[in-house]
């Protein structure tokens, strides 16, 4: 395993001299989180879709338990049982739309993933950057537990666990625990954790920032020690679920799916779940007891338990929603956090937005009203009034509205408009508005993967690493 | 499956260019065998050693079912259950021996398999044709069920179910069902089914010819129609206990493997089986109630139920061995089949060589002395008076020996002389005499393979064909 070590050495050694001006030294974070015999242990996964180009290729690096969809290719890395989905990246002779400009794309988009470390990261769809359109890089970075890595190009970073850098070009930054960026470039910054900041330049500004309480109790990261909290716990307690879908190689759906349907292989379905036309739940995704009306959605490391979701229903990569009810259009963001309780259930109106990084944490129930958005760390019915607004209230913000540890500048309508803009994007692209023949997504498209499995070495000096490999259509 | 059509129309296209001499027409033959659906039902899989070099490389080829291993280009090839195992493959600067010469390989030899459909084939070992020692290719060609292609680069020829061509460069020839070939050349040929024939040029000559009525009764091929005989139900019946070892990723060995010894995990081990050391269970191998003693193999496709093998014994690709007891030493060829009952067992004494190709098929009990080879079809002891000659008698042989359909010409010393050369080095290269530190083999390699798993396109026109791959240390 001695060339895995070296592997590790080097990828660290990278980010420590980025993060030099923040005295930042990834080794304790990393060393005792993933100690290198586990990188043997799991195997790899690579979709084939005869639908959309892919291409993978991979040279001196560890994927161990890892999915990859799309033009990938991973040098010198180690990828520890994270997602790469390369099935939104631009093709040749797209035109990219920027301000007003129309940029043509050169070449077809690959995932570059150099020099890099990701834990349980979710990378998912294609550089917003118009500086460079057909490279979607992620080089001398590390990214903890659960961070998700969207549309967002990042060299020289520190990720933290539930962090998520989302259409935002960043370089030399440290993204604390459990933060949100949203700010289309970013550049030797350090994000406190627990910071959710959506940032649209002279157009407006979101930024709300949990407190070290809270963040204590859901995550934590301390050097020396894993990511710790409620949210490592509630991942924890279920994973022996996903452990039987790993063990086999072809697997028949538990559960009917109906047409424009499609359940990943790689998923968790248990309990009376039942999934609706057009639903695409994501491997990786968890279903217990869930009933997913049309067109809803269900993204990679989220979990849909004892819960109802009325259609047309977005949840986000990382988002957990436990015992609620959904109304239809309800968007729930990345690493959402949704507990009810059979005590205390949680009911959430129609066309409600549940910002990223959300937590709502029940002791009674509650009920959200629709055509509302919700942010923060909410208990009880008395949370919703500093973490709340309705979407015309904020519609009609000019300049800025405080509201408890939410501070908001700028345009409400444009802050909506551009919400509400991306989630009827994301339902278009996941195929919720199929009708048997036209507006396919990633529900239809999903039906026809195939994975090859790929098994790292077992023995000898490269133990753990993995042959290099090339695989086309 | 459009492209799958058309892959298959071009190889019948060239196999039967090549044989129009004879008339040939592989299409009835080979369509009924295997429906296009099927190649889409069952993945391939490659092995990746940290000992031994390899390199996969698969153009537009189907490989349904298919294990891989070595150095190997596929390239407009349909490759079903079949075995390539590229591990005795030559490297670059071995010294290849040919009468007296010696002959410097200058590359990395590499199995190319182009135009080509095998059907549970097992291609294994290296070329032995002096002309070309760094390409063992196989072009043109269709081979049936449980077909062995042996160190025997083959261009465009069809080789029938259970048949065998051994350290053999064919051209245009057609080879019949259960007929093997050892002959270092042959060149438009039409071999008749059941023809056992080993020849080395000027120094001695093996032949013999089971009658219609045994082909008729254990394997034949009938145009517009699958093979079907006793063979064929044998394996069929038997089809199910492979179903459980191909259905998971890893699987843990379901007895306790000594030391020195292998069990490759797609072999099934049933009932109370016990292995040894220094035994190699290669893939495909299916032991159930067997003893295999210190340094016995059991090669691809062989069958090993309700018998002991005393050590050091070879049970060649395909080899069938049933209810019996083989002392120390025996050897039993290629598809050689050996089946008696709890009534009428068999027994074999130490050091004997039974014939590649051989039916022993028992309504008596039988013993068969030490040292004797024996051939063709035998069901008791009356039938051994024509079907064996103990060692001391067949070396005695200077110019000839016939024994009812057997006819021996030449040097009988010469013929026992390669055999007992090639038992003992088929030995020493699977492990057999391993003490710990020196004189590894297979068995002890075998220890460290892991697998890739390989899955075609699972719709669209590309169905059931594979993505271009390119695999490298």
């Amino acid at each position: 395993m001695k060339q895995l070590g070296n592997l590790m050495d080097r990828i660290i050694a990278r980010i420590n001299v980025n993060l030099r001006e923040f005295q930042f030294d990834a080794e304790p974070l990393v060393r005792r989180t993933i100690p290198l015999g586990r990188l043997v242990k799991f195997y790899a996964f690579y979709g084939i879709s005869p639908r959309q180009g892919f291409h993978f290729r991979i040279f001196r690096s560890s994927l161990s338990g890892s999915y990859f969809l799309g033009r990938c290719t991973v040098d010198h890395a180690v990828v520890y049982k994270s997602d790469i989905r390369g099935d939104e990246l631009k093709a040749k002779g797209d035109r990219f739309h920027f301000q007003g400009a129309e940029i043509p794309v050169c070449d077809d988009e690959n995932i570059r993933i150099k020099d890099a470390c990701l834990i349980k990261t979710l990378v998912h769809c294609y550089t917003h950057d118009p500086e460079i359109l057909e490279e979607f890089l992620i080089q001398n970075t590390v990214s903890m537990h659960y961070a998700n890595i969207h549309g967002s190009p990042v060299e020289g970073c520190f990720i933290g666990p539930f962090a998520t850098v989302d259409l935002t070009t960043i370089h030399d930054s440290v993204i604390g625990a459990f933060s949100y960026v949203q700010a289309g470039e970013l550049s030797h910054q350090n994000i406190e954790p627990g910071t959710v900041w959506v940032h649209a330049k002279d157009a407006f500004d979101f930024r709300y920032i949990f407190s070290n309480n809270v963040l204590e109790k859901y995550i934590s990261l301390e050097p020396g020690a894993s990511p710790r909290g409620i949210f490592i716990d509630f991942i924890r307690d279920r994973k022996m679920d996903f452990q039987k879908i790993f063990d086999v190689v072809n697997l028949k759906a538990p559960i009917s799916i109906p047409r424009g349907a499609s359940l990943n292989r790689y998923a968790v379905v248990k309990g009376d779940s039942v999934i609706g036309e057009n639903v695409l739940v994501a491997q990786r995704a968890c279903l217990e007891n869930a009933w997913l009306g049309k067109g809803a959605n269900a993204q990679e490391n989220c979990y849909i338990i004892n819960s109802r979701l009325e259609g047309n229903n977005v949840t986000a990569h990382g988002g957990k929603i436990i015992h609620a009810r959904l109304g239809k259009n309800v968007f729930v963001g990345f690493n959402a956090f949704l507990r009810g309780t059979p005590e205390s259930p949680l009911e959430i109106g129609d066309r409600c937005i549940v910002m990223p990084h959300t937590i709502i944490d029940l002791d009674e129930p509650l009920k959200i009203p629709e055509d509302y958005v919700v942010w923060g760390y909410i208990r009880n019915a008395d949370d919703l009034k500093t973490h709340a607004a309705s979407v015309k209230r904020l519609s009609r913000v000019k300049k800025s509205l405080t509201l408890g540890a939410m501070r908001f500048q700028g345009s409400g309508a444009g802050f909506i408009e551009a919400f509400k803009h991306r989630i009827e994007h994301i339902l278009a692209a996941n195929g919720a508005f199929f009708d048997g023949k036209q507006n396919k997504g990633h529900a239809q498209m999903g039906q026809d993967l195939t994975f090859n499995i790929i098994h790292p070495y077992g023995k000898g000096p490269q133990k753990g690493l993995y042959p290099t490999m090339d695989i086309r259509p």
